[in-house]
């Protein structure tokens, strides 16, 4: 018989942490702080098996579940000293969901099970009347809401017409009597709602709750989910069914939640809040303002509500001792729930707690030397991707601002935009290539593809741990929550604070980091890392073997690269170098020339300036390798297209509108990604291609004489498809290298090499290695190529395609290693297998992405080249892809080979 | 030391025919006909390999070859019984190249080199003196053109200058002293011209005249020559050095050319022209008519010139048998040019003839009839691409003309075209997608460009043999030539014949068969193949392994695709079925649709229209395969893209223009060859894929049941990157089969497939076999995605990528076998691997390419798909593939296992 029950409780249980898969993170969690000796609600767990058996027996729960599961709750009954269903003494259960990675909100949860109309009596004799009956109306509500998908809108109304008749404004105000009625007509509504009355055989509740939550891991949140953080539908969840304790049973009674180190800054205090006689609901709800766990803060927060510390000092230090019990075991830091039942301290759950990107590294840092966990561990702990919200900039404090509202500083970082109030609207206006802030009383789950699509959020509503909170956090995006002093109209799409109004479109800025609400667009600065930031990219530095390089075409951004530990710019593309009003107008002499010389007449005008772009580049690099790619856009690309720019241009020029039109026809082109561009451009015009390679060497010449220091460049060739283009191209290269060394007398050192951007040229990478030094892979336009899909285009498909599962990810932002992979490591074993010392790198926008610069490592890549902000993204990625390498055995002699050609 | 020089003469020789490569083909016929114990002036072959070294050493000649020629060039004395130089009695010697191929009229020739100043007297003393300074003033002109490059016409002014002073018109007027004043001043010429005087010492004359021609193998119209017939650069061309006889000695000296069979028809008889007492260039370039050879033929041809069988009936007997031994020893048609010096016959050439396709075939046929040859061979002997003139229409007898000139009936087959007078205005014109005729007084080497893109090529001047006639039939272009009535004038662009004008872009016709000229255009009607032609292809289709279908879109196609044989439809592309008026509108509509709703509106309309394409299609093909591909161009191909034709078809249809206008912006892409088309549309509107699945079986079931013969569709799946597009579509197909089985109570067994068109669908070929019953290459694509090039776009550099060699052929005509051919092989072996039974075949328009053809028999596929008329080409070229295989041991199991994949 397959076991599908796990039972926990009483200082023993049958699973344990390392049974996440099983069991899903809570359900593995609870049974660790039961065999902990933690005072943990007596409970059990159906594991992920059954919910995988659910889905693949067209929604029919195992048949021998049932036993099992009747004999786990006679073992939660014993323990709790009730019974299910008992008249007298009845058993209250809760039945939450628990997945292997934590999906927070995504999936049901019903409370209170267990009551009924004989079972509420027994609630109301043992503990209270008022507690019974309130908590009875939440479970109908509850239960009805997810179990028979009956609107919770209808019980509000049917409360809110309560409260009007008897002129009653808070829930306070309602007495045991009155929720006696509301439960009354709350059963009324679900037999007109559910045709049928409200269920009142515990077990019926109890399997109709299990459904209902196995059922929500398919729903549309759930779904939306798993696809942004990567998470397989095959995992499936666990149901976790435990005894209900009650943080709202007196004053003596409380529910918290608290993180073992701040999971904002990282520091090592206790950091939480609590309600006194609330249920767990309340706390994250946002409701109630919430009070502080620790003195410190409160005062912190100038908070005149009393912190636990000082409330409840025995509880206090119980559940500090627990806490710090918890993170030592776990040797990290924990998000933990509890509740304190008329005096009695219960942890609900523990997890490793979300944290913002500054946080997660002082921590790792901090534990590491603390000696919780090694240096190892704590680079390998660090979500490379939540680096970006380290590098997010922040508000320049010497901007003139104008703060109409103060939230909380829910997640760091400042972000400007224009504002909207809806989820789909942020999303659209994204799509249009617009910043927008999102506006929200509160965030829920159906708001995340827009909360994604924003650069930051606001709420009116909720606190620190509110949804918007922890889910902006975790998506590194600025967030303040809770501005109470604002009003937002959905209606009018109007946000108003005092005088201020503010209508959908207007610029808004928010700081994540001060919970500041400012109007219009502040000037921001560049973040300044921390200590930790630096220490642990130093461990990772010494744990890599990957290069790091940025992709950088000015002097600006190679400046920037540095500062994000770049060790040389793996491609600099000097097109962009070209678009600048005083070069436009000689590059587009050059297009229209009729012949060579006119062409060489423009490009003479262009070479000073190319010149001084590149030894302004060399300088700032201080004699690290520099990747330049010659020329490689279509030529269209500079010339204007519309009748009013032409005729602008032309006079300008000083040439004739019609020319230049026949020449923006001539040169424009049906599919201009496989048009007339690239080492095409070198070989029908060479004399654009020895501009640019003069300018160069001449450079190079100028900056290692500045310097001091050498300067090595690579030059390389685009879009080469052929051995015979990279050698035509390469002899022209040379012949200015051997001409700019004699007119300097100064020999430069450097390489050719080529882009490996089309599928031939890396299926002919062997014999493109006879000439070629060096190989970066450009696979942005190898996906391009061997997909076939143009990344302009591909947005009308390409997103219904990861939804639908055709594409598991994205293959513009994750390399996709089984084709465009392929192609990248055939490309690279025949490079090898000719020339062993062949230099190769990647200078994609897959570069900067984690998942693939662990590929880049696996393949023996030498580096990875990304934008300047991901280096440092890249240098922690291509550390973990080290680490995780370590394990399997090294080749020893590839490695040593590959250390060698790394610079 | 290595030997240079190879000597032949006095029935005997150091060279034979089989040295080709080495002697060239004139040397190693020259010598195979001395072993032959033929009658061939002495001579000797400086070989191949010195031409390889004259340019591997910077145009230096090898040190050791002088010794050699000196040695030569006495044995040739000794033969002859004259000494080079001699003042008594001269040896004078042609000098002409001879390369590996056949390159008529593309290098350089000196004749009756060794005339000077002293030993034109000698001639004139032993023959005649008006022959002798002829002569010699004809060798001044030939040498000092070709080897001091002083241009011809400067000759020619002094002649007509002198001409014009005495009162003479013609040649013959002159008489020897007017012949010795000419030399005197052509003399003066070359002094003036070359500033120096002309070359007196025959060894001088023979190594500049040497050096000549080795240098010609690089000019201009030589390196065209070989581009357009792929002869590479690196065979080199050899130099003959040969003892000058003298056809033009008196009335009992003559020369001429002759075919042993009739290189128009390929009749068993022997073919020719001839002029008593001239020289060999002067039958060729077509200033005198030349006489008949035979009676038969001067009966024919109502010649009242005498042939040389009633002229010089012992020489001819004698020429009969030469001929015959010749054919009979090289077992083929021979193309002969002999001499006859007073009396005495010389055969100067033996080379394998040139010949129409039609010839071809009907030489083959017979030869193999006769026994000369095997069938195989008779099969191999047809070059396939020449079968194209065979399936040129040709005039409709029924149709009104009005025939304007006659000239000679050069070359088969009848064009029309638009008149050009210019070679780069005729491809100019061709690149504009216009049909010109090329209208030249003659052609020369210069032309070849313009006659490559001309539909036919007529002349006012020049025989069967000039270079117009000669060069057409082998490029297998219409052609006429001599048409002697018509006047060209250049200056005004303007073609006369008697009353009528025609100016360039005027059209005419032309009939290359009988050698009218016609006015405007006249009808065709398609060819009649002949019954050699059957034969012949009855022969192919017993040798060869791959099978061979046709791309066919309508029944009219599909019954072209049959009677040209093809086995089955390998590409019925879906989409050009909706261009009609009455389906377009139902098209747009669909695209119009606001939901699937609408769409399946749209649908519904055309669901008929395809039905009875489809049914059609299958009834024409008779149980035969038929592989239908699911829609795949963007859908905005279908839309208008004007204001002007939006606004037509909205009120056509009823539509809101603003609509139509703004759908269109938005399917509109900037690289459609990479966008939302193929599998990508059924995938985001699987309703187009159903309806064209729906209509595919009903017509399965139609067309079976009214022919009796079970239709097997293809269904083809385009543009596939990933296994999972393929299932998802596939799905819907297959549920679309089921429908209709249940709907018509009639299974229909079907295969449902792909295109391997991307080159990561090629590299997870393994994947998508485990669903795909049958890959068919879609090179086209992947040509275009593996090189990233846009065919529609790379007219810009692709022609100088061709030039300059940076690809040996256009690689969308024949397959890249390195790169586009390693996917196709990767795809083949992936896919088989997992589904041994794969059916394979190609249908880009590689399939009707002879040595792509070859390609895909060598890698195994099924089966080759291309356009109708190149269908008899792939039979033929797959036979080919399959004889050249028999040589290499083929792997039973493997051909066995192909034979039974084969259908």
């Amino acid at each position: 018989m397959a076991k599908w029950v796990y039972s926990f409780g009483d200082g023993k249980a049958e699973g344990k942490a390392a049974m996440k898969a099983l069991l899903g993170g809570k359900g593995a969690n609870l049974a660790e702080m039961s065999n902990l000796g933690l005072p943990v609600p007596p409970g059990f767990t159906i594991s992920t098996e059954a919910c995988t058996h659910y889905y693949a027996n067209s929604k029919k729960l195992p048949r021998d579940l049932k036993p099992q599961v009747e004999a786990a709750l006679k073992k939660v009954g014993r323990l709790a000293a009730r019974s299910f269903g008992d008249r007298k003494n009845p058993l209250l259960v809760s039945v939450r969901s628990g997945a292997r990675a934590s999906m927070p909100g995504m999936m049901d949860t019903v409370l209170n099970l267990g009551l009924n109309d004989s079972t509420v009596e027994a609630l109301a004799k043992n503990v209270d009347a008022r507690f019974a009956f309130d908590s009875y109306r939440r479970f109908i509500q509850m239960y009805s809401n997810v179990v028979l998908d009956i609107d919770h809108h209808h019980f509000e109304e049917v409360l809110d017409g309560y409260k009007e008749e008897r002129g009653f404004s808070l829930d306070t105000d309602l007495s045991a009597d009155d929720w006696r009625e509301i439960v009354k007509r709350y059963k009324a509504l679900v037999q007109s709602e559910h045709h049928a009355p409200f269920p009142q055989d515990p077990h019926k509740q109890l399997w109709g709750a299990i459904g209902a939550v196995f059922g929500s891991w398919m729903n549309q949140r759930a779904i939306t989910y798993r696809r942004l953080h990567n998470i397989p539908e095959s995992w499936g969840t666990a149901v976790n069914v435990q005894a209900m304790v009650f943080g709202n049973m007196g004053e003596d009674s409380a529910t918290g939640v608290a993180f073992t180190r701040d999971p904002s800054t990282g520091e090592k205090t206790l950091y939480g809040e609590f309600l006194v006689n609330a249920q767990g609901e309340d706390v994250v709800a946002g409701i109630r303002t919430p009070q502080d766990l620790t003195e410190v803060a409160r005062k912190k927060a100038k908070s005149d509500k009393p912190s636990l510390e000082a409330l409840m000092p025995k509880l206090y230090k119980q559940f500090v001792k627990t806490a710090d019990t918890l993170e030592r075991h776990y040797t990290d830091m924990q998000d933990l729930e509890f509740t304190i039942e008329r005096g009695k301290l219960f942890m609900l759950q523990a997890r490793s707690g979300k944290r913002t990107a500054k946080a997660a590294l002082r921590i790792a840092v901090e534990m590491a030397k603390e000696r919780l966990i090694t240096r190892e561990e704590a680079v390998a702990r660090i979500e490379p991707m939540a680096l970006d919200q380290l590098l997010h900039p922040t508000l320049d404090p010497n901007a003139a601002r104008t703060v109409i509202a103060s939230g909380l500083p829910a997640s760091p970082g400042a972000a400007s935009g224009e504002i909207t109030f809806s989820a789909d609207e942020a999303e659209a206006m994204k799509a249009q290539g617009k910043k927008v802030i999102l506006v929200r009383i509160e965030t829920s789950p159906e708001d995340i593809h827009g909360m994604h699509a924003a650069e930051g959020i606001l709420t009116t509503r909720g606190g620190m741990t509110s949804h918007a909170a922890v889910v902006a956090r975790g998506m590194g995006k600025p967030c303040v929550s809770g501005a109470g002093a604002l009003r937002v109209d959905y209606a009018k799409r109007e946000l108003s604070a005092g005088p201020h109004k503010l209508k959908a479109g207007d610029i808004l800025t928010i700081d994540g980091s001060t919970g500041q609400v400012l109007l219009g667009r502040v000037s921001m600065l560049q973040p300044e890392l921390s200590g930790e930031f630096n220490t642990l990219m130093q461990w990772a530095d010494g744990m890599r073997r990957l290069g790091v390089r940025a992709n950088a075409d000015t002097p600006a951004d190679a400046k920037a690269a540095r500062n994000f530990g770049a060790e040389g710019i793996g491609l600099c593309r000097t097109e962009h170098m070209f678009f600048d009003a005083d070069r436009i107008l000689a590059m587009r002499e050059m297009i229209l020339a009729d012949d060579e010389k006119g062409r060489r007449a423009a490009l003479a005008k262009l070479l000073p300036m190319q010149r001084e772009d590149f030894t302004a580049l060399f300088e700032t690099m201080q004699g690290q390798p520099v990747t330049i790619r010659l020329l490689d856009p279509p030529l269209h690309e500079f010339l204007p297209h519309s009748d009013e720019e032409i005729a602008e241009v032309a006079q300008s020029m000083g040439a004739d509108p019609e020319k230049l039109r026949g020449r923006a026809q001539e040169l424009s082109e049906f599919n201009p990604m496989l048009g007339f561009r690239g080492c095409r451009l070198a070989i029908a015009y060479p004399e654009i291609a020895e501009m640019q390679a003069r300018a160069i060497f001449e450079a190079a010449v100028a900056a290692g004489k500045k310097t001091g220091k050498p300067v090595v460049p690579e030059v390389m060739v685009p879009l080469i498809a052929t051995k015979i283009e990279f050698d035509l191209v390469k002899a022209r290269i040379d012949a200015m290298a051997e001409a700019v060394a004699i007119e300097s007398r100064f020999k430069v050192n450097y390489q050719v090499g080529t882009m490996i951007e089309l599928p031939r040229a890396a299926l002919r990478a062997a014999e493109i290695a006879e000439s070629a030094e060096f190989f970066s892979y450009g696979t942005n336009d190898l996906t391009q190529t061997a997909f076939g899909i143009s990344r302009d285009d591909a947005a009308t498909f390409l997103g219904t395609y990861v939804e639908r599962g055709v594409l598991a990810k994205d293959p513009f932002v994750t390399i996709d290693r089984e084709g465009v992979g392929e192609l990248v490591q055939i490309a690279t074993e025949r490079g090898r297998s000719v020339r062993p010392d062949l230099k190769l790198g990647i200078c994609g926008e897959h570069g900067g992405d984690p998942a693939s610069v662990a590929f880049c490592h696996e393949i023996g890549l030498d580096y990875v080249s990304c934008s300047p902000f991901r280096v440092p993204i890249a240098r922690l990625a291509a550390a973990q892809a080290a680490i995780a390498d370590k394990g399997k055995k090294p080749k020893a002699k590839a490695k040593k080979r590959a250390k060698k050609r790394r610079r």
